[in-house]
């Protein structure tokens, strides 16, 4: 049980630059701070305090052609591309917009990187901190946009010294159902609390959260549990890559996959049905491929009739060998 | 420029039952309540008010089977599947797991849906309590997942009195840049922060953020605008569900395809480079693929490797035709 939070802004910071000392900075401008509190700290500060910045020119083509190689270089992969807009994920695991390099709230003649391990940041200045005497929360925070909403909203990307989950997995509503997969992600939602007091222009880069518990009084695991990995993430590619990445397996069919046990009669069925307006073949414990115009033109045809077959029972996560004969193709589905 | 904000936990508001009026409920538990105050109200005490039930068996393989029937009138479209996981657009717009159809903090013999117009939730309610003198923004939350990150956060499905949106597009910031695209989605943040002090099984459905400026004073467009339709959308169908359907366009690529002007020559050379293993085929102004091996199989082969290029080609985003003759195919690429 909560009694109520308050979320407060920092104000007087400044200009931050490399080698500043941020636990001096913060706790200069907000004499006030208290153990328990949690600090949720905007990245673009740690980056420039730990010197995480690109020299580019202040503009032309030059400009451009430096940012393109700052993207390369913190770039992991691609996820999803549209015109100028690149959704990446980097090599820390976050999947942003341009890496999260950000040319606002900095000189033009730099680029401000994300800070090369926030996690390790935010450890560094919770430890910082308590040496000075204050045990707090450190939430390292970015701004970004997601699937499916429109509008930004901030997110953490490191944390120490508060619990990145609260994990109500297990407990037991009112009405006696046991909750499941309900993880919420706290430190998201106290970043998210912090930007409300922040704004982007007003030079507020901290804010502080006051009374959410159990905040500075443990070591915890840090942002990085809240990155899926690709593996396990429904959403790894963007739509149109991943349409794209459909077509250059059908490109890549080989003649003889690997058999993959589990094809199912219904699935074989619907695969044929995709392609019935061009071919039509016997099924048996393979599927046989007849052709009926025995012109040259007409065996083309209908090889490339077979490799549309074989792009369906793909679609159906079905594998196929195809054996050609002087007399038929034959399917071999597994 | 915010002085800092309070967050505040709404308690004794206990069961809600079908007809229940959330003002009166709300007022008579939070009398504390003042002008400019934002309600974060959890979706599900407002379908309940709303009787936005259905009625299920309290277990066995009926009420698998009730679910599902849920699932599919609430469905616009299936976004991705993976196992029992099914991420779908409601009628709405949202995207979410299972259309947002909850059976926790519910009796057994029902499962709630999301309220069938939030917007107009919210604005009813912001109404009811300007009638008893109270005038404040309203956002109506539910708890969601997000792609690539693990965790779940509260975000805004209805919004009144409240500008869903705090634009700095064209603001400039303290170093000279103006700033671009950012959009920041306030009414998600307010959720998330609402949810700070609110549990799940705590009966705290109401949540208070007070101190955010500019609330409760005047009407706006509602949570609607955050909804990104599918296609603007990078990612509007699930990694999986567009790679098949890649396959499903190389299954019935048609031979002849409208043109589609803007092929370059270095896409076709890709294109080209992606089926060099299998295929060589003379370029000029169509490309010529002319069969070595004339025996039925080696043509039919031929055929088979003539599609696994035009695929190539449409995953260059090129569209082609082909025309088969005696002594060679021609793909004409647009």
């Amino acid at each position: 049980m909560i009694d109520g939070l308050e979320v407060l802004p920092v104000r007087g910071i400044g200009d931050v630059t490399a080698g500043d000392d941020l636990a001096a900075l913060i706790t200069a401008n907000a004499p006030w701070l208290r153990d328990g509190d949690v600090l949720v700290v905007t990245s673009k500060i740690v980056s420039k305090a730990e010197g995480r910045l690109v020299e580019v020119p202040a503009d032309g083509p030059e400009r451009e052609l430096a940012r393109e190689r700052a993207l390369a270089s913190e770039t992991r992969r691609v996820v999803a591309r549209r015109g100028p807009t690149a959704i990446v994920q980097t090599h820390h695991g976050f999947v942003m917009a341009a890496a999260g390099i950000d040319a606002s709230n900095v000189d033009k003649t730099h680029l401000v990187l994300l800070p090369a391990d926030p996690d390790a940041s935010a450890r560094a200045l919770r430890t910082a901190l308590a040496a000075r005497g204050l045990h707090v929360g450190v939430v390292i925070s970015d701004t970004m946009g997601r699937a499916w909403r429109n509008g930004l909203t901030d997110v953490a990307l490191g944390a120490a010294g508060i619990e990145p989950f609260r994990d109500h997995r297990g407990e037991i509503d009112p009405y006696g159902n046991e909750l499941q997969l309900t993880q919420m992600a706290v430190i998201d939602e106290l970043a998210a609390a912090g930007e409300l007091v922040k704004g982007k222009c007003d030079q507020v880069p901290v804010a502080v959260v006051r009374g959410y518990p159990g905040a500075g009084t443990t070591e915890t695991s840090g942002a990085v549990v809240l990155l899926r990995d690709a593996a396990s993430d429904m959403f790894s590619l963007g739509t149109a890559e991943a349409h794209t990445a459909g077509l250059v397996s059908a490109a890549t069919l080989p003649d003889t996959q690997p058999a993959a046990p589990g094809a199912s009669t219904a699935a074989i069925a619907r695969a044929l049905a995709t392609v019935a307006d061009v071919i039509t073949c016997a099924v048996s414990s393979s599927l046989t491929c007849t052709p009926v115009d025995l012109t040259p033109s007409g065996l083309m045809r209908l090889g490339a009739d077979v490799h549309r077959l074989r792009s369906a029972l793909a679609a159906e996560g079905l594998t196929s060998t195809v054996t050609w004969s002087d007399t038929s193709a034959q399917i071999t589905v597994s």
